[in-house]
């Protein structure tokens, strides 16, 4: 293995994320009875905690799997083979959501859109309103593409389903917003959102979940792919509930800890100090950008830009990578590479989680070290984000 | 949440386990890139070590999930829908496995056994020479019933199939064995291992894996059961080898150090070590056990009686798990209940992965007060395992 | 390094103890700055915590030092070259203290009593009013002789004082029993409390402390011997109060989780669990004791046992520690060895601390087994201490 | 208790510093024997390394304390009542340290200096020389002052000794040096050398020691002050070598995995770094001073700039505290703020330990924003740190 090196990991990919250490020692722990009652207190804290982050009073199924495991989840307990779903496009994550639901049989209709831009919501308006004969059980939605980072407006989503009176069940991924900017599944008409630990929540990745409200619940009983492990009505049914199998006690006394953060923070004090942070990046990446061979913001439409993740476009030629191999060798920084079609074009500053202004400008102060090393013209992005940070 | 209860909590579960101290502190982590040259690193000597734990060079497709995901991703990986297996019965974990089988449209045959026994060899060979148009495609064996306390002989059911020239798949569940006694999957011809992080291996609960042989992997070629987070064919081709989504980093590390403390005791010192304390409970079982209104073994056969869990009979009309909750209220000791049939009938205290001599005579101690203030008739169990330990 | 020897290492010492996880936990934390008002808040909660636990409402001196660096500290705070003290002798740790003192220039006297049993309250108080002219300044006693197991009556000593009407200060060291068994600083008229963190407190060594009443902040002002490290008056002065130089803000952040722990069972509670605990393992030393060629309890006196530590003579000709090293190597126990004049004639079992009883079986099970490998006869003590457990 | 700010705490304190995780962890363990074989290891191999990192074959003495303590333990068994040693002044530390030493009998003539620039080397030869008699028995240097970040060229202080021909003892206090940059005790012909954990060495504070060589022991058997807990001589004749009481563990765990990293790093890459980051400060801080109305490095001799502090002087009639409020209470970064007459006129910045370019950006960063908050006139400092770490 290859030496330390010194000084603390800067840790800027976006997700898994910066995890407070108060949460790490949460979860140094040894082994219990998940049957006992100290633990199913704890289970019940983190339940109802996250309850109140996602704005729910629905139920929540959760998984020892990686995000991937939360889409299968939903869409095995959701549908039937040869329903049809309309994914909204926009990225990596969004096709892959799509790939795995024509896997399972399900009809996964992909809505292309402009990924700098995501998705025109009267072109998805009127997609619902063409399929007259209500054929799309379900619309998709990745709430935030961590791949290109533009975050979509999910209260005019629920909009255009209304307004075209379609009776869709309405999913959204939240695995890189939930935690970081508004999210509120009930006030924005959300039947089933897929989440995971390891973003906004600041734990490790390993427990995903599904948050499923009544439509979400009704769909369920008519639901008739094969499932076990994943299985909603198993769990219901289950001594312990909402869980399959040995239940993994750590990373429910991490969330324990880390909602109690988030909850003692404020929520809006969490998505208000992600909008600062994010907006700083953004200063920063638009302050290097004075030459058209340098970087710039991936996402073209100002009103969609992440306030989790920055997605930033490297010159024609370079290989984002290399960059990031000087932030990673030289500085001890690690920041997102470019996914699928992005690859070597893009690199992904994430600032999500437990992150403050130094932890920033130390990222951002290192990219900009980078770029210099890397010959690309830019002007003084740690400047633009001081500036920002002071008005 | 209830007070403390004071000194250290004694986990005689058969699993999860006691987790050392040194794999607690590697598992106490902040983040880091998966994808880093330093954590492939990692993952590699996890899944080389492994390997070694195994006697295997098969593959190991590692999933975030517990051991129900693992059985599931086994069976979703190798059949096809309307494939017969044969699963050899003896007890909870048997019976859960044919039962998800057929949910995915498996013709899960069960071979029906005595529980307290295990499966009659004789009568496992007579159902393989029956079966002439080859129709099981799969044979599946749980190792060691954590629920009866009964090991099966891996090695006559591999005779079994040869001398019945029978081609079937070799299906072993190593969960509650692997780590604790004998297992060779290569010299004993089983082509694939579904196992789990949480019991000999010495890890909280939430890493499973298939170790796949290379008869398996052909059979999975030919599977058409859908598939997308346990997809073996996709984990291959992923740049991030055997996994689905972002890679929990956190068992991994432990693993790391677990499989480095078990091969710095030397496996085969850890086989002898779960020997002499399953020997040590077991005699002071039988020394309880001077009465016909007292506790006795579950197990009834002397050859078959696990290392790693003892499960034990409580008199007719006494409901074990009020011993159970005297153990965990007086004395801080929490031990394993009845599943499905037995539930109230029997108790079992695990005695597998990092546990000694004085761990284990203080959960006897405590158990054999508890039988004092349950006025169960008992001998002098404690006396009889100090008397096997010290020969 | 030798290799990890299998499971939970169980420690037995009579000091350090053991730590329970979450005051680890506690401990394992980054730096900050000792001025700022969060460890502030800690500081004076530890201190507040430690007031109530020693019963007094005076001022606490806190040193990084081992508990030989707090008697050093209490001596040269409260008293100037040729003064005269009275130490209460009864083994290894009122001999040190003795001698500590001459080496400062005071005139220790040491009142000589029989280790067994501990000093004679009569010819305590016969000293005392021989002294006509009072120039004996102070009355040095060891609450709990950690050597002996013998704990003394300190209101029968403060009788003692009373009745002489003399008005010696009167100093304790209760290194060994605070928070183990009774201790009432006010109520039993005790002037200056010397203490440690690593015994009923469940903190490591390294940080100690002494509480000192009025009588013992009106003596400080005439001492005249040279300090600066210890030194009171500079503590009092000091912004950051009743410490010298950078503040170690683990332990403290520790002795808050301690001390939460023990209130949280109740001090009386913890005592009781001591006095439970101390009976269970003197049941057995006297059911081992059943020849004269074998074990037997060092202190003669029944009213004067110790509930946190038992000493257990072994036979004459016998080496002590042989049986402690088949305890540590065979069994991973470590238990403590005779001092001074006692070494390898007796061993010592501590159960002070975070105990319970499947520990206390586990140890006492271990030295039964090391017994019978030392062929050294004996009679039946784990029964003895069950049949103790559950009356 | 105040309500955690999120992301991670900046610690730019002058001491104690940054641990890194690997040593948090290697920390946090439970209670053993310390003289048990396992932790003798530990503790020779920690002593082992702390000489090499010292570049001394001599006598190392370790206290449980603070770096006060090892002052006074270093005072007490070197030195008797009206000895004379020249302290060589220059802050806070030196002046305390010449106090702490006449509190016990010693006559310590302080060699008066320009702080801002520490000892004039030919004033000293001068005194040394005028010492006819050798009355003076030590010289003791501060070798990094870290009230003012004056760092002495400890060769050029040993040529003088040498020029003078003068017998004294070479005492220095490298707690803010050691580990950070160049010091090479034999080679320098440094006699004792007073050191802590909390610095360099990237321990939590409570550890101090003396290392001394052969003409320091030999003073050693001359000194008659009184010492107990200090003492060398009672440390060199116990059973467990070089300390007094109960060793703490904890310390010893941590110090062998510090010192495991300063080495995997390289001493000299440690230094190389120190002086890179330290640099890279002073680049910003001469950025920042573009105004008689702004800060300014409060060392003037360019020879003499430390590496591991950085103190700044705020303008006249402004208080460098409140920037350090807002430093702390806006952007979670935690400086020094000045000692003794410094008080309220200067802020430390640390760069000592565990450091590297994104913290040291983070930390500047917050400072640029504060001295904006702050209407204090400012050039731009961080981007000359960066041109710096880029050239």
């Amino acid at each position: 293995m290859p030496a330390r090196k010194p000084g603390r990991h800067f840790f800027a990919n976006p997700g898994p994320t910066n995890i407070p250490d108060s949460v790490l020692r949460a979860m140094d722990r040894p082994s219990m009875d998940f049957m006992e009652a100290d633990f199913i207190d704890i289970f019940d804290q983190a339940r109802a905690g996250l309850q109140r982050i996602l704005f729910t009073e629905g139920e929540i199924f959760f998984y020892a799997a990686t995000g991937h495991g939360a889409w299968e989840a939903t869409m095995v307990n959701l549908f039937s083979p040869g329903d049809t779903v309309l994914m909204v496009g926009g990225g990596y994550f969004s096709t892959a959501w799509a790939a795995l639901s024509r896997g399972f049989g399900i009809n996964a209709e992909m809505l292309e859109v402009d990924w700098r831009k995501g998705v025109d919501i009267t072109q998805l308006q009127a997609r619902l309103e063409a399929d007259k004969f209500h054929k799309i059980k379900a619309v998709c939605v990745v709430h935030n593409e961590t791949s290109t980072s533009v975050a979509l407006p999910l209260p005019d989503i629920r909009a255009a389903l209304n307004d075209a009176r379609h009776p869709a069940l309405f999913l959204a991924d939240t695995i890189s917003s939930l935690g970081c900017f508004e999210f509120r599944m009930e006030d924005w008409g959300i039947d089933a959102v897929v989440g995971g630990s390891q973003k906004g929540l600041m734990l490790p990745a390993g427990l995903a979940f599904t948050a499923a409200g009544p439509k979400a619940l009704a769909a369920h009983k008519q639901s008739t792919l094969s499932k076990f492990y994943f299985d909603w009505t198993a769990m219901l049914e289950r001594r312990f509930r909402s869980f399959t199998g040995t239940v993994p006690i750590v990373p429910f006394f991490g969330m324990v800890e880390s909602i109690r953060l988030i909850e003692e923070e404020g929520l809006e004090n969490v998505w208000a100090r992600h909008a600062r942070l994010g907006s700083a990046t953004r200063a920063a990446v638009q302050a290097w950008s004075v030459s058209n061979r340098g970087v710039e913001l991936y996402c073209q439409d100002p009103a969609r830009v992440s306030n989790s993740v920055t997605t930033i476009l490297t010159p024609e030629g370079f290989n984002a990578d290399s960059l990031r191999e000087i932030l990673r060798e030289k500085f001890n920084v690690s920041t997102g590479g470019g996914l699928a079609a992005l690859t070597g074009r893009v690199f992904r500053i994430g600032h999500m989680g437990d992150l403050n202004e130094p932890m920033l400008l130390g990222t951002l102060g290192a990219v900009e070290m980078a770029l210099k090393l890397s010959h690309i013209p830019h002007g003084r992005g740690l400047d633009a984000a001081m500036e920002f940070l002071t008005q």
